[in-house]
Formats: structure tokens, sequence, C-alpha cells
């Protein structure tokens, strides 16, 4: 049971790299089992249509990111420094180490459109993802309502989209050269000081 | 020559509905071809690289997009009032008439992971995007910095991004079936009253 559990996550991880290095119409059983160097048909035995195996991806992406976020939030912000320091390392993480995953969660969004299941499953993610901005508020000692730590939230989520689909140079127009500053002022002006 | 215009609006919006339909992958010479029902090799002819042709596309769709801004904002917001009414109607249309547009812009978006001159050509508009936004909030009369106006920019393109890919009971729970009201509440946030 072990082993089949880690060949269902290698699977998945594989999912992801294939996402974000050749887009949606790359994610096909045989590219996956070619990728993880396992036999054909091994992705089609656990995932057995396209469908799942998308689900799939969106299931481990979001695995990943909560399993990302415990680890960064161990000890939960106690105030707005704390904060901002927590949102900065977010955002960094999500243009290097985890790059990959945010990439394939752009190419399922896309799918998303002509796929209800996968739009039901991405829809209940941002709920959970919403949640999460509001704990770090509250934890923060930062006054507010659910929708202010939604606009927080809404204004990440569009941060990571130009971080990653945006050159280098046109970043530092958008005042993403400084992240830790623009982070700060995201926050100072969701949350007037 | 405007013959020869008109047939590459038609070739252009034609990929942007090829996109909208079906996905990047969809996006060949020969598929615009036919559903533009122009004889095969047309596309070819004025977009001869699947790169000039998801250039043009994307250059489309920001063309299209400058034109109903420019049309909802012939009368510029001289209040809060006005600058939510405009917003929300910016909203609505990208869920209705506008929505093919804007799921080929998220499909070019994970293209440009890939690709550096779309990548580019996104982040100018980008730029241009929130240009607009800043010309808002200063004709409405609302204080504030650029910062404050990418703050409303970025809640915008997130909050569009939900309504295109999420179905329509979880946009209930993000406080989307209300539109003009969450629309308000973000411009209370940014803008405090």
């Amino acid at each position: 049971m072990a082993q089949n559990r880690e060949r269902r996550d290698l699977l998945r991880d594989t999912a992801i790299d294939v996402l974000a290095e050749g887009g949606a119409h790359r994610l096909t059983h045989r590219n996956v089992d070619r990728a993880a160097e396992l036999p054909v048909g091994t992705a089609k035995n656990y995932f057995p249509t396209r469908d799942a195996l998308l689900l799939a991806a969106a299931e481990r992406v979001y695995q990943r990111y909560l399993a990302d976020q415990d680890q960064l939030t161990v000890a939960m912000p106690t105030n707005r420094g704390d904060l901002v320091a927590v949102l900065a390392e977010l955002i960094r993480r999500g243009t290097s180490t985890d790059r990959p995953r945010l990439v394939a969660l752009l190419e399922l969004h896309a799918e998303a459109m002509r796929r209800p299941e996968l739009s039901r499953l991405l829809a209940r993610q941002t709920e959970i993802d919403f949640a999460m901005y509001e704990r770090l508020h509250r934890a923060a000692g930062l006054p507010g309502t659910t929708a202010r730590s939604r606009v927080l939230a809404r204004t990440m989520q569009s941060t990571l989209l130009s971080l990653l689909a945006h050159p280098e140079d046109a970043l530092a127009a958008q005042g993403l050269d400084d992240l830790d500053g623009f982070v700060r002022g995201v926050v100072d002006t969701v949350y007037p000081p």
C-alpha cells in the first residue's frame, strides 16, 4: 500500500512537471509514464481518463501548496512585520522552488474553462486559500473584515501571475524588483497602519 | 488595402475564438482558416509562424479591450459612485460579451511561460492597463498613490479570473453574486471613504 501511495505521488508530481514544462496539451498518460520512467500504462492504471489525470494534478498542486504553507506558518505571524515577511517569502518561493506548481496551476485554470469538475475543485481550493489569508491577518492582529483579507489575497494572486508571466525588466516597472517593499506597500494599503 | 485589413482582423478575431473554445493547442493556422471559412493557407499568409499567430491574437485581444474601455469611459467617472459603476460594468462584460477575449487572454498567459516575445507583449499591456486604473481613480477624485491603484487593478484582475474559472455556486461564497456590492467593498477598502 505504501508503495502504491508513493507511486501515485510520483505520477502526480510528474504530471505537474509535464504541465509546467510543456503546457496542458502535453499532459497525456504516455508523457507522464515516460517522464516518470515507468512502464507504459502505469499512469492510465492509476488515473484512467485524461480528466482523472488533470484532477489528480490539481489535487497534488494544492496538497503541495498547503504543505508549504504549514511549514511557512509553523509560527503564525504576530504582527504587521511578520505578516509582510511571510507573504514576501510565499511570493519568493512562487518564483523559484515553487514555480512549476504555479505554472501548472495556471494551465489548470485555463483547462477549467472547459471542464466543470476541475472548475469546482479549483473553486474549493480558492476558498481554502482565502481562509488562510484571513487566519494570517487575524493572527497578525490587523483589524479588518473578510472582504479586506480577500483584497489582499487577490492582489497576491495577481502579483504571482505577473512574476510568472512577465519578463524581468517589466517587473521593475511594476514595483516587483523590491518584493519586501512591494508587499509592505500592499499590506499598508489594505490595512492602513 | 482596406480589404487586407478586414481580412487580417477577421483572422485575429477568429484566432481569439479558437483559443477560447478549444485552448491554446487548438490554435493552428488550419483551424483558424477553417473557423473563418477562408481557403487553407490564408492565416499562414498573414501570420507565417505559430508565434506570429499567438502574438497577433494577443494584440487583437488588447485592441478590443482598449476599444471597450474607450466606450465605457467616454464620460470619465467624476466620483466614487461613478467609479464603482464603471468597474462593475467592466466585470459584467468580462463574464458575458467579453468572455471569449478573457479566456483567450488566460490561454495566452499560460503560453507566455514558454515564449519570451509573448511574455514581453503581455507585460506591456499590463502596464497600459495599470495606467488606465490610475486615470480612473484620479478622474473620480479619489486620493491615493500609484501603488494603491495597482492594488485595485490586481484585485479586479483576480476577480475576473474567478468569474471565468469557477462555477456559479462558488461565486456566491466569494461574494461575487452581488457584483455592485462587491466592487463597492473593494473600492472602499482600497480608498477608505
